[in-house]
């Protein structure tokens, strides 16, 4: 692999210009630019502007579409469900936490659900948004399947990230956002792209074997991080992300674009 | 050890004439005895009425009063903030949940923290409260130190435990409860009883080194499970157990009656 720098400006003005080129709205191609720009200088350049591809294909194969019409499915003070129309991701998810932090300066508490929408990005872009007005922000979602139940060797589970985050006194705030596999998908890809070995316990193989090569993990199965317990985490996640919400539950979700390697 | 086999019943009457002899209401008694019982129904004895002498020792000496006075600290439409009274734990956490739920049945969610209060016993028991109103439930605890940060020696968090719950159309239900540490504490000492080793990664002994003996384990430090993931779990639980609630730390609680070996 090969690295060029390039400053983050730039780098936010090419995200617009792709997505511009699109029929993305201004207003959600800079939210994107910003998603995307934010993640690399967080260092987490998985869901930085890498992404934009994945993204911009969903696109074109009229996967993901380019405005999101988002329509109210059910409400409460406190809860929203909300239909993303299919929309991208990153700014659907936007605009849903926009209105649960709206929802929590009214009860104390906002919690908003959105079903239909593409890849939201990094998860902590949503709960900085909500430490930013001094709430502890929580995020979950699902994803097409990738991982095992414990014990199992289907894929029945999408990575199911989690984010959790807190804001603190002196301004600074901690954030949790990991996968809850043991390694996330993209790690793996690019241990392969590095030619590096992975840990076991990490993935099987297609026979359900464990997998240190990361090629064979890849077309396997991943495994839940921290076993049985972790494997609760999993559950959770995905009762939360699909049967709650009336969404496709991970073994259903189509991949808008695989990643691949070169 | 031996086991004698009792009817739930018995063991419920057994459980009111204790805690009626130490002063605690009649209503406060029974939701004690419903509760222990239903532990040890579920299978879990170590939250069952094993902790009788835990509980009264804790009045007696003391440490947590068989009354509980109960005081709203702050409080929104979907949020309330309760001063336990140094209450014992079950009652005050039992009231602290059916104030939640009532708040759910206004504003779609309920959030209740609880500061100052005793051990509150299994997590499951609140979770099947909300369960039983169609509630999805989650609920999280801190407790005295025994679990070190991950890459750390030191006793800084309890076994800070969680469960989640969600109600299933055909009246089942899906209940997750677990400490956040590789292994509960109390199931260390059953090791140690029935003379077995624990594995390794579970805990380390007073010198930070792996413990696979149970009492040099119980002498030490326990482990977060999932490695840095759970140890991500873990803090975010005991910030929303102390910091957010303004209440102890794990490492400022004091432990009521320790588990001793025979």
């Amino acid at each position: 692999m090969e690295y060029v720098k390039v400053l983050a400006k730039e780098a936010q003005d090419f995200c617009v210009e792709c997505f511009l080129k699109f029929g993305v709205p201004k207003e959600d191609v800079e939210n994107i630019a910003d998603h995307l720009v934010l993640a690399n200088l967080r260092g987490v350049d998985s869901h930085g502007i890498i992404r934009i591809p994945y993204y911009t294909e969903g696109i074109r194969k009229g996967l993901v579409k380019p405005k999101s019409d988002i329509r109210v499915v059910e409400e409460s003070s406190s809860i929203t469900l909300l239909d993303g129309g299919n929309g991208l991701g990153i700014p659907v998810a936007t605009k849903a936490t926009d209105l649960a932090i709206d929802k929590a300066k009214s009860t104390g508490v906002g919690i908003v659900g959105v079903r239909n929408l593409g890849h939201v990005g990094m998860l902590a872009y949503y709960i900085k948004k909500a430490i930013g007005h001094g709430f502890i922000g929580f995020a979950c979602v699902n994803a097409p399947a990738v991982m095992a139940p414990w014990g199992g060797r289907e894929r029945i589970f999408g990575t199911n990230p989690m984010s959790i985050g807190f804001p603190m006194d002196d301004g600074r705030s901690i954030i949790l956002d990991m996968a809850t596999s043991v390694m996330a998908h993209f790690k793996i890809k690019v241990a392969a792209l590095k030619g590096e070995k992975i840990s076991e316990g990490v993935a099987l193989d297609r026979q359900g074997r464990p997998a240190t090569d990361p090629k064979e993990a890849f077309e396997g199965v991943l495994l839940p991080f921290g076993g049985y317990k972790g494997y609760g985490l999993v559950l959770a996640i995905e009762v939360l992300t699909s049967a709650l919400l009336g969404a496709l539950q991970s073994k259903y979700i189509r991949v808008t674009c695989p990643l691949r390697f070169k």
